[in-house]
């Protein structure tokens, strides 16, 4: 009667939301300061001044109809030359305003694209671990998602296993670097390696197969870590980039695709980008929250307090015996679970309440996730129960 | 290599974008003021003072990462409780928070919606007139768009067509009333009876039989007219509003879904929403427009506007023999082609400067739709345009 399958979808409660809501509870019996929780991936930094000022300016002083009325569906032809422009000074790319699509963030970003190449029994590559709404996304087109399980606590690319994965289905290869759950970014070296190997062997089977990077946590590196600027590399990339933690607007849905002017057929591949945005119902992106990125291009949230909470909490559970990935970007600590089972240690997490995610659901089973975008102030209150948490398995 | 009916989607420029953009060029050559475009149908009335007030509020005094910050999927739920308790004063219903889901205006109301509950091969039922991107959306689902003819003159429901339309495989109807382009309003004695024939055909079939209703321009009709709620006629019934058109915030892209609470398995018809908005990559409609929505919940546009430029039009074209359908709602008057060629006719109307679309792609061959969301002066000035184009008929 109604699609099986989205029915599902629709009644699985996520396991993070089942954690937050716990945590709720939690709170309200015995404190919010007293429960320690880092399951969710919201932005802790506020938006920066400018959003605001930009908001309130263009309500002020712009025409309401213009400024709430329909953009163009690539989105408004002003608003794309500043993102087109900034991205050429930065990277030193030669994109142009019609390569550019808006978007309603990352997850549109990615169901557009993938739309838009992948077809019914086609391969999608993605690395562990890896988001796990990847495998939503591509199931509604019909198309495979093929897990290549990353090098063991590096978490890099594993080149032989990444090798033996591609065959003549292969149409797409995901790279989310900062990545979600774990924090690595891929090096130069890392990235050229994997784009020699895609050259050959589109070659080799005689089609393209498109590299498409998911950018949520791109300006979210420490430490004057590059992030390679895969257009530079790839030709045959999608870049799919969003503002929700860049801005500090995870709510207001806003980002962009790139499609490389340097791809095989880029118009038609443009043209692909347009009409699968049309046929899943995206309008244009919102017509406000666009003129504000156009007056916020070069800003960013603070996100210095990122790398405070990333050095405190790294420092400090490496130091009391837990195994963690080092983490380049993004605001996740990506950790071992003592004992190997990562829900039995998320079980025993929170009799210290600590509220953890175990990243079976990111295809890495015996990791957890610790979300460190909160105030630093619980990381600090956090460390004696990590402490305790660890000692119970050192006896 | 790219997804074919997609690159062609992408690449048809729509007729009405073409008109807008040859009007843009004809303004640049004899003066906007002697160009008449009537094509777009976007509110030509500000946003109510209430919105940009709401806006500055939340942004000068609500918590930024609040603010901005995601909501549930489904959308927040004090904003799912103002507009559920709003529905149900207004139209005496029992329709919970948990019966409605916020979407990114209709379009997205209907990919959802049409996702939930349409399957490879079934058949959705729509009348013409109508919105052309009903076929674009159902095609992505694998569902058949199945068009019946409106009765001549009066474009309302032909009951015989329609029960000859309906087969075991028909498995949505959809209902836009007011009509995108035609203006009409479905009756409560019109309603009842296509609900009837449903419950009938329901029974015969031993399936459901979905009602979609797609409702942009609930609010926007004339001379006390009542739009009838369909959730009190047919329990099967899923609603797609939009505050586009009611709020002059196309741009912004934010409505909502309401799934009866009376629908068979209510529970998986709302998770199979929630699925489908999941799939397609909408994570939650915009944080901050859902807020605005909230405190605007019982505001619109000022769209008395519409009536005076319906009834100046109306009155003054069929004065001067044009066949119009009298529009109660939306803002649309759409008139028959003298000569009986849209285009020819369009191209004709061109020659005096006046803008019109050629409704050939709402199914309806014959007629032009003219937006009256315009100034009203424009109207005026157009009048002797509109005349002499009759005139050149009728020698």
């Amino acid at each position: 009667m109604y699609t099986e399958s989205l029915v599902k979808l629709g009644k699985v409660r996520s396991e993070i939301r089942e954690i937050f809501e716990y945590g709720n509870k939690r709170k309200a019996e015995i404190g919010a300061e007293n429960v320690f929780d880092f399951s969710i991936g919201n932005p802790s930094v506020p938006a920066p001044k400018s959003v605001n000022d930009a908001i309130i300016d263009l309500v002020n002083n712009f025409d309401s109809v213009a400024l709430h009325g329909y953009t163009s569906a690539q989105g408004d032809a002003k608003v794309r030359t500043t993102i087109a422009n900034y991205i050429n000074n930065r990277f030193n790319t030669e994109i142009a305003p019609d390569n550019i699509y808006m978007t309603c963030g990352a997850a549109s970003s990615l169901t557009i694209v993938f739309n838009a190449i992948m077809q019914k029994d086609d391969e999608c590559i993605v690395f562990t671990p890896y988001f796990s709404e990847y495998g939503v996304f591509l199931e509604r087109t019909g198309a495979k998602l093929v897990a290549v399980k990353s090098e063991d606590k590096t978490f890099q690319v594993d080149m032989k296993g990444f090798e033996a994965a591609i065959n003549e289905k292969t149409k797409a290869v995901v790279i989310n670097s900062p990545n979600n759950p774990s924090g690595v970014v891929y090096s130069v070296e890392t990235i050229e390696k994997m784009c020699d190997l895609l050259r050959k062997k589109e070659k080799e089977y005689g089609h393209p197969i498109f590299l498409v990077t998911d950018e949520p946590y791109r300006e979210l590196v420490y430490d004057d870590i590059e992030v390679p600027y895969l257009i530079n590399y790839y030709d045959d990339t999608f870049v799919c980039y969003s503002y929700s933690k860049a801005l500090s607007l995870p709510g207001e849905r806003i980002g962009y695709i790139v499609v490389s002017p340097k791809m095989k057929d880029a118009g038609d591949a443009y043209a692909a980008v347009c009409g699968a945005g049309r046929a899943l119902g995206y309008v244009c992106a919102s017509s406000m929250y666009q003129r504000v990125i156009e007056k916020c291009i070069d800003d960013t949230a603070d996100i210095s307090i990122y790398k405070v909470n990333r050095d405190l909490l790294y420092n400090n559970l490496t130091e009391m015996g837990y195994e963690c990935v080092y983490p380049d970007g993004a605001f996740y600590l990506f950790v071992k679970a003592m004992g190997d089972d990562a829900h039995e240690f998320c079980e025993k997490a929170k009799e210290h309440e600590l509220l953890l995610v175990p990243a079976d659901s990111f295809g890495t089973p015996g990791y957890v996730r610790i979300s460190y975008c909160v105030q630093t102030k619980q990381i600090e209150d956090a460390l004696p129960a990590f402490k305790k948490l660890a000692e119970s398995y050192q006896k």
